[in-house]
Formats: structure tokens, sequence, C-alpha cells
């Protein structure tokens, strides 16, 4: 029997459209407890930003050892529809380049999981202490998920030294690229108020669309930074712009819009919102800021080089190191210890057929073992 | 019996939410068949622009006469709610300054019908020939109203040689102000396509806001011109801007935005329209104009002076010839021979406990028949 098909294939079985709790961890204890690993489970929050299940499970090596931590979520994004066979019915099928898995969550990231758990009887437990750092909502509001894992973990004193977390960062082939950091992001609500009237006496009105338009034309227009030596330049984004008046001869009272950025380690949240606020002011607007993560970055050094030689020595390729992409929950991880992302390939995420190499699977494996084996000597 | 009084309450009292038909016309041909007029009714259009009543009367006088015309609309806005009394029951109440009658249309502009009637009986038949040019559709699309009177008494051979529209031009007191013109109006629809993606990756979308704002922001900067002798300036308003996109991290597919343009005679609703679509174009966007109307001027001379005059002589004042304000069927009456608005005290028009003042009724009755008599002296 392939160990880590059929780890990957029980986890993709469970239907766990993020907020997930119950059989899908069901499944993840069942494979850790033979392994040695001591399981916690805590349910956390509710609708509708949860119940979100949580799981954390340690194997605990020699007294003063080194800790290394995988981390992860089981939750999936809504299938859809489209697809080829059922989204949790995991199905193999022969393509060209071998033999893939088919099923939701095959790359995002149960597979990275069944690797993670495949990867552990490789890792002696002299070598040191490993734990799992689990999550059923990465893919959601993440409110009650990672943050809640993360403040556990800090009340009983477990602190890991190295985190690696499973997403799918390979691009066109496995071991292509990993994450050393992730951009920030802030989404700004911006609204004018003006005084609605009629077209025809627009002396008596105070049309709020000019002011609108002459704040989205300054800030669509602003250069944040050119990027740096491990981020890309930060980026603006207007997403939305609404004034909801149907009538044709009436000037609007009200008009919104939305921006959305995405930004290096030059800026912060707060930085960034108070830029915006500063020229929303100048043209009579207001602002409405949420900060949904931080920049971040784990600078290339001695964690990115012990990746970089597991993947090189089962691919041959050498990993990019990357800020590129959205967010995940390396960014709350972050606060624990120094944090690297790596995975499998990620062109089918969040589509329909999401499918894995097996081929992939067995690899990922064997590098995941290769890197707790060497971040664990240190 | 105060006659225009009792005219005007047969008139309101009969419910003719625009499209307008029926009643309220049967009850405008029993005021005219008695005064010698022979009366024409027809219906024209279909839901949702109709169908609308049309009333042509014209009582002839001495062969080759002069022929004088009496323009307005029996259709009147919907009542709304926070009346004191009910909008088709009309209702006398006493005021500091003189009773008041209630009810929709009372200055908007049954009021204002009921003195031309009752005017007419003050014009003697050999003065010349007099007719009333009345719609149930003015306050809506307008399609199959004015339009379509015109069309028939083009094929009927009727041809006034002036025409009073008699539409609430009043502001403060009963003849302060007549309109000698009016501005015409465009409403121009704005679209620009872009190519949706994920603001993580925004070079593999394309942004259609930032284009939007771009010519939204030209466009509010036009200068059109600096008003003439009759005219004030030519005036854009942005009246709406929609993009619809729900999802905080999307770059939308589209973004759409409306113009309303109130514009003088230096301009026609195709210059504007293609001034708009040349900006539009040059930021990628495209455009769909509407004009609702092309602005026009009866100069002032005879016609205005003959209105003032019987104006001064009731009221002691000058009123001002004006172009401000909306749109009216005085926009299409144009085409047949000059024409002048002058009406009630429009302070109440389309609000809520619409009243007109019983004394003005009266006034008004011997402003319209002095004009009446003056127009067809010539």
């Amino acid at each position: 029997m392939n160990q880590v098909l059929d780890y990957a294939k029980r986890l993709m079985a469970a239907p766990s459209v993020t907020p997930a709790t119950g059989a899908v961890f069901d499944e993840l204890e069942a494979m850790l407890s033979p392994l040695g690993f001591e399981v916690v489970r805590f349910v956390a929050g509710e609708e509708p930003d949860g119940p979100v299940e949580n799981l954390f499970a340690i194997r605990n090596g020699p007294e003063g050892s080194r800790h290394f931590a995988f981390a992860g979520h089981l939750d999936v994004v809504p299938p859809g529809g489209g697809w080829t066979s059922e989204a949790f019915v995991p199905e193999i099928r022969p393509s060209p380049g071998g033999d893939l898995l088919y099923g939701r969550g095959a790359v995002d990231m149960k597979g990275a999981i069944a690797c993670m758990v495949d990867a552990v009887a490789n890792v002696p437990v002299e070598a040191g202490t490993v734990s799992f750092i689990i999550t059923g909502d990465e893919e959601g509001p993440a409110i009650h998920g990672t943050r809640a894992l993360i403040d556990w973990m800090h009340e009983q004193g477990h602190a890991p030294d190295l985190c690696l977390v499973g997403e799918p960062t390979s691009v066109n082939r496995l071991g292509d690229m990993m994450k050393i950091g992730r951009r920030g992001s802030v989404n700004i609500w911006l609204e004018v108020e003006g005084v609605q009237g009629h077209v025809a006496y627009p002396h008596l009105a105070d049309n709020p669309i000019p002011k609108l338009v002459a704040m989205l034309a300054e800030m669509d227009a602003l250069v944040l930074d050119e990027g740096t030596d491990w981020f890309q330049a930060s980026n603006l984004e207007i997403t939305e712009i609404e004034v909801g008046n149907a009538a044709h001869n009436v000037i609007p009272a009200t008009a919104k819009a939305r921006l959305s950025i995405r930004f290096n380690d030059l800026h912060s949240g707060a930085s960034l919102s108070e830029k915006v606020a500063a020229i929303a002011s100048k043209h009579g607007g207001t602002t409405l800021p949420i900060v949904s993560g931080e920049p971040f970055l784990t600078p290339p050094g001695a964690f990115s080089q012990t990746i970089a030689a597991a993947v090189k020595a089962e691919t041959g390729i050498d990993p990019e190191p990357s800020t590129t992409g959205g967010t995940s929950d390396a960014r709350f991880l972050r606060s624990v210890c120094p944090v690297i992302e790596f995975g499998l390939v990620n062109a089918t995420m969040h589509k329909r057929d999401e499918a894995v190499a097996i081929a992939d699977l067995d690899a990922l494996s064997r590098i995941y073992a290769a890197i707790a084996r060497a971040a664990l000597t240190g």
C-alpha cells in the first residue's frame, strides 16, 4: 500500500468546506495517534464565523531538543460546479505525466498534510520534538483558527523553533517556489456625503461623486514604492464604487468606494490607512480601513537553505524564495517563530477538478522528512 | 359661485396619476363644450408608456383671424405619503395670506387649466381662434402625449400663431417669473470593460475602475460654456457610478457610470454626446446617450412683452424672463410656433400638500384672458 496516497484519500473523502469540524479531524487524529503523537482538539467560534475545529499534535523528543512544527488547514473552499468526478470522492485517473488524484483539497492542502503525516515516520523520535498545528478555518474569516491555536500553544508553553506551512507554493513543478514572506493586505471603505437634489438645480445640491472621483484618481496615482529585495512593489486596486442612484435627474446624497492594497514591508496597515485617509479627507471623504494581514518576511538564511537543499536533493530544482500572491496563516504563525511555506503545485487550487500527481505526494513526503530532520539538527 | 375655483376642484377631484386617461378628460370636455369649443380626444400608446389620453379643443374665430393656443397637462405625479388631507379630495383651508386650495395638481397644473377655461369666457369669439392642447402624459415618458398632439394638429391643419404653456413658473409670488426657453437635457451612460482577476495578481487582470475614474475626472472638469444672454452656463453632473463588486479581493470586470447634462443653445444633444464619447473613448470606454430635450429660446420680443404687460397690470410685478429649471412640453411645442410658459407659484409642486392660493386662481384667470386678447390682436 502507498501510505501517503492512503492518507490523502482518507482526508479528501471527508467533506470539509470551510469552516470545518468533525470527521476530517477524526481521520487525522487516527493517523497521528499510532505515530506516537499526543493529540488535542478543540472547537472555537459560532455562526457565521464558526464553529471551527483546531488540532494540535505533538511528539516530544529528548529533553531540551529542538521543536519543529508542521502547520496547515483541513478546511477547503466550496467545490463549485462542473467537476468530472465527485469533489469529495477521491479518484485516481491516468494522465500522460503519471497518475493524478482528483478531489477538493488534493493540493490545498489535504495532500500536503498527508505528506507531513507520512514524513514523520521517517523522522526519528531522538531527532527532536515534532508538532502539527492544524486548523479548520484558513479559507474563511480565519478568526477562530490558527490565531486560537497560537493563543492555546502560548498558554501551554509549546514554542516551536521553526514552522513549515504546507500551502501549495509550487507553480509549474513541485519544488520551483517557496514562500519566505507574504505581503500585507488592507481593504479600505471610502464614503463621501453630499446633498441630494435635482440635476436642473445643481446649486441647491452638493454632488458627492466628483469628490469621490477626485480622491480615487489621486489614490490610483499613488506610487507606494518600487518594491524591495524580496517584495514586489505594493499595489492599490479600486475594487468597488457604489452610488445606487436609479433616478436620471437626481444628484445623489452619497457615494462610496472600496480599495484593496497589497503591500510590502516598507508599510504597515496603519501607515497606509493614514495615507489614504489624508487624501480622502482633503476631498471631503471618510474612510474605514480593515487590515487583514501585515506583511512578513523570514529573510533568506539557514531555514530557507535547509528547505532548498531538501527540495534540490529530491527534485533537482532550486526553489525560488518568493513573497508573491495572497495571504495565508503564515501571517499569524510569524509571531511564534520563523516560518516558511512550501507545498504542492497550485495550478488547480480553488478550481474544479483539483488534482495532485501521486508522484508529487511521494516526493513531498520525502522532502518534508528531510526538512524536519535537518531543522531539528539545527 | 367662484367659477374658476369650481373648475379647479372638479379637475383635481379626478385622480390622474401619469399617464392619465378618462374621467379628468370628461370633466375638461364638459367645461369646454358649453363655451363653444369643438373637442377631439384620442388615446395613444400602451403599457408601460401609456395608454395616454390627449385632448384638442378649438373655438374658431372669424375667417383669417389669429390663432392662440393654451397648452398643458392633466396628469399629475403620484401623491406620495404624508398628506394632511386626501390628495384627490380638494380641500379649502384658511391661511394668513388667504384661503388655499389643497390637492395634487393644484399648481402643476390643473389649477392653471381651470384658469385657462375660465379665461376664455372673457375672450370674445370675434377676437380670434382659441385652442387647448392638453395631454395626459407630461410627467411621464411624454412619448404619446404632446408629440402625438402636434402630429395630429399638423395633419388636421391646426397651426397656432402663439402658444402659452401653463406650467407653474412663478417662484415666490404669482407673476415673478415666466419661462422664455428651456435648457436641453441629455443623459449619457458610460461603460468600461476590463478583465476580472484577483487583487493579489493585478498583472493578470485589467481593472476598469481607474479608467472610469480618469474619464469621469476629465468630464467633470469640462467647462462647457459661461452661459449666454438668456441661459445660465451648461452643467454636467455625474449621477451614478456602479461596479457591483461584493468581493473584497476581486478586481471587477466592468465599471459603469451615468451623466446628466443640462445645456443651453450653444450646444445640441448630439454635439455634447460626441464630446463625451471622445473622452470616454480615449480612456477605453463606451457611451450610450439619450437626448430627452434640445434647448429652445423664444427670444424676448412682442410675445414676452404681451405676457409681461398682462402680468404687470394684474399683479404690479415685472416677470423675469427665465430659462432655468427642468424640461416641459414646451420643448416639443417650440416646433409649432413661439411658445412661452407662465403659471402659478411652484413652491409646492411635486410635494405633499400641494396647494394654490384661491386669489391666485382668480388673478391668473384674468391674466390669461388679457394675454389671449392681446395675442389675438397681434
